[in-house]
């Protein structure tokens, strides 16, 4: 018996990522896919690389009921009315959107302008990285996906977190996403000869992903963890790469704090602490659910250099919602995830 | 049972693309990779991509023994030797080179500045475009697996040469593709400054597939076929679009030859023939195994215009090849090829 | 006394881009810049680039009586009441747009789905490629500043149309563009995601400037020409390359035909024609004004191939521009033209 | 009169950028190129971009005494020697190559691996960033003209280095530069394939151009400054950017930040200190000798960030050392550097 599964807001990039990886799972059958902006087409029509292969037409929102899980990738504030629907049907929904990440309902409001309607709906739900949250699995009916940027960042960042030796105040993260982060909408900013042999920062120090980054971290401390975080937008398609900063109590060096990291992950198949001497390179992750993180000292400033990269699409995305459907359904972790990264 | 697969040459662009993929297929056992240049490390060092997926040692030539079937990738001129020894152990071999291509030893000399050595080894081979050719299979030790441009025009071409269509000598292919088709290694032409918002034509109208190319379309047409074939280096990495121009004998219109498209390759699952209105574009294949051709017509000069595009390294090359291998085996033609293009 | 110049559709590519050459240019006077869309903003706040060099405030289109010189440089349809203005003021105009170069009204009419309101205009106007109009320029009051393409392609093929040795109805034109081309309005097939990796044509024989295409060539030869032509969109910012193909009456070879370029060109200081042996790359005349040309010939089918490339911003658009302004003023055709191009 | 200019080691990246600019400088006769890999060849035949632009033929290093100014563009160790026949023949030298920018003989032996030979020279030169060194301009025979990287950050540190707002050993600097900073040689992460869609940070916290930066911020500051500094190689031809990390003394805000940005680079025509609310972006400053600076504030880590973008062949390299030029001729400093960066 195949988990029946639907995607609300299929043709947004995330979306129809979902249905990519969705189709090759072995446990799932995609039962509906659903959008507003193209109800009535094919999908295969939004996005002729899937001719032939899924020429589902695209619904409206009632497709919840002939499914076991919906994913919903939507614009923030519109996730509610689905999670309520699903709870009432006793479907279980992974939100790719930001409407479930953030425990606090005026850090939500602050960041997003919007507010939580249903604060029981939220109590109900987890917000999982699977390396680092799956034991607070309990049932929870719906998942709150992580954020990309935060998703390489938590897993670049716990295992020195946890550990205790992260000078307070002293993070400073660098990341760097391909174009695809910012989506299907049209913007200047993502017009090809504005972006193409260009690069800079955006949102400096301001950026919504900023208070999620901040509650996974505080959470693994045990304390409350502040950081500057600043994205720069890449010119490619795919991938995002997390240079994170960091001073470190007392001493240390890069043969210890990378064992410390490998110890950490010693039983997770999608993180991948490179050797000493290896550097991250989003190229090696690409099109997989790996994230590669390799560990470097800066001796004379006594500061670690942790760069931590997946691909924003995957990992950061579809990918990990699917490695959160696995869960929910008891699944093997890695189901449908088996995906080989590209050499080029 | 699973077939016990061996890669020699295992580190070129094409070798690498089959470790991916034959590591994902259902029915093959990936048993040993060869190198020349890099005996004795592990693949994983030369490709990071495969860290902790695929860390075998690479071999020397030794391995054909342990193997069911062996892949070559390798520069023109070494082939032979291994085909020779592959046909004494019984051993099937799928040549990613140039050796096995051309069914005229004066052409291959022309071309290549090499000589057959054992011409009794190039009667046992096969040159195999699967959707073309597959009937030709009667078992032969050996297939010469076809070079990326020739495949995507000769799908291009075939239905339109078979059909007696085409005016004679009225063909011009202008092709283009990324640079994994020139190679892993460094050059001048491909040093990222050079290459990066660069394009430019290379080789005109002296590429060495102008021969298979021709050799392929005149076979179809029981008749001599001429072209002027142009490749040039487009700046990304996968994929080629050719751009084929014919004249028509009669009148005819983009619905009819579109119709005798369509009918053609009613039945082949790895040739997509788009609607009318549609335009082939290489990023709809993409990291897949489909051939997208899309027909048009230009009234006022009575030209037909073909643009067919793939992705070199997989339909064009290691792709094709497992295709060629599953035939060979007995299995699905689609076996382990059964990847979705991403969207992006 | 400098030149008094101004710039209607300031804000569009080719609109900033003689803002560019124009401030550099030692006998004009940058007088005034309008915008529609920007009316009252800076151009610099448009256009970060111009900050602290040209902070200009876009105004509307009452700029034309303080000016010597007007570009106009705006969607199809719009320029003639601007011309009739400069007409009355006694004020030049060079327009970018559509609605100077095609002599017929019907052919205008039938690509434009637009109608010349006032024919005496267009018999005011002179379409000049210089290299093959200068000479008859008489003092029009209105230039019709020609298309990227169809410059790339008529200094292409003039030589070879002017000398009788192209085979009626044999040439095939197959060009790429950079994506600047497009323009600065967003649309799907220009987002980076979509056109990053990515490659196709556009608009397969039925673009806009085949009438233009045609008309050169037809009144180069005498006699009516037509082309099949075929745009396709490159991943890269500027540059057009224009491969051109054609069969040859009788038998020549490729030293002989680029004897007769290398002749026909003598003079003209903006087109290059390569030695033997080399082939026209766009990067080697991007941000300049120069046109490169090589000379290549298919012996076996008897067929000619030209390369043709241009920076379509420059020699395809604002420098092609301000060279009809160096004609109007009786400059040296090279004033305010003399970019080098950079490797890189 | 013109300055009679040369330049050894014509055929790099750097070397090429300045035949481009000097052959453009309205002071300047480029007399002589010089070339160890391509002596006797024309220039415009390894860099075809130049054709019947310059067609001079690469001479070898005896060019000296025909000029008023060298131009050293070489790798390190190899600049001494030619500075010493600067001296003898008293022609002034600018060297682009890193063997005249550390004062400490000790540090230059322990990241370039060589040694200074002959000290003397080194108290005859002088490192020069003009707008925070030209006051120390006392006829110096030869200039050591600054690394890219610490360009960038040199003029995004001095204001807040001399104000003393930054607390110590609190600076992180967060690089990223174009492909051609690597140079002409080819290497195998510079191979089109590999940097395409590819992104990774190098020499984590152990580049070259350390000491250098915390040399030219120690003199300013009047202690000793370290740094973490990580540079990233970003898949595009041209341009630098630093973001650069640091907390503050006290507290302060962006807009205070930003007006001591404004008054120190008041009278700097080629430094562009943004507006609170935009971003640098490389760009905006390509093919230009401009530095733009965009000033940020992370109020709850009381942290400033500072972005600077240069194009770094221009003025992190070739425009640079014009620039000297012009300091050390008595011209203005912008001569012959007027270039516009742009749009796209």
């Amino acid at each position: 018996m195949k988990i029946k599964a639907g995607i609300i807001g299929a043709t947004g990039y995330a979306g129809v990522e979902l249905v990519r990886l969705l189709l090759s799972h072995p446990n799932v059958e995609l039962k509906a896919v659903s959008s507003v902006s193209y109800e009535g087409k094919k999908i295969s029509d939004v996005y002729p690389n899937l001719k032939e292969i899924c020429d589902m037409q695209l619904q409206n929102e009632e497709i919840i009921e002939v499914c076991d899980v919906i994913f919903t990738s939507l614009p923030h504030g519109l996730s509610e009315k689905f999670a309520k629907k699903c709870l009432e049907k006793g479907v279980k929904m992974i939100d790719l959107g930001a409407d479930f990440r953030l425990d606090s309902a005026e850090e939500y409001t602050k960041w997003y302008n919007k507010t939580y309607e249903e604060l029981a709906l939220h109590e109900q739900s987890l917000y999982c990285i699977p390396e680092l949250h799956r034991g607070l699995y309990k049932g929870q009916p719906i998942i709150g996906n992580p954020g990309c940027y935060p998703t390489s960042i938590a897993l670049g960042l716990a295992p020195s977190i946890k550990s205790g030796i992260v000078v307070d105040n002293s993070i400073v993260i660098d990341s760097k996403s391909g174009v695809t982060g910012a989506g299907r909408g049209l913007a200047d900013n993502t017009h090809y000869p504005n972006c193409n042999e260009a690069f800079s920062p955006y949102k400096v120090a301001s950026h919504r992903h900023t208070p999620e980054i901040e509650q996974t971290l505080s959470k693994l401390a045990g304390k409350n963890v502040n950081v500057t975080f600043v994205p720069h937008l890449l010119p490619l398609n795919r991938g995002i790469v997390s240079t994170i900063y960091f001073n470190v109590v007392g001493k240390t060096d890069a043969k210890t704090l990378r064992a410390m990291y490998k110890e950490f992950y010693k039983d997770e198949k999608f993180v991948r602490v490179l050797d000493l001497g290896e550097v991250a390179n989003l190229r090696n992750v690409k099109f997989s659910n790996y994230c590669d993180i390799s560990i470097h000292y800066d001796e004379h400033t006594n500061r670690a250099v942790v760069v931590s990269t997946i691909d924003n699409m995957v990992k950061g995305a579809a990918g990990q919602a699917i490695q959160n459907m696995n869960i929910i359904f008891g699944l093997s972790e890695d189901s449908g995830l088996n995906y080989i990264p590209p050499a080029f």
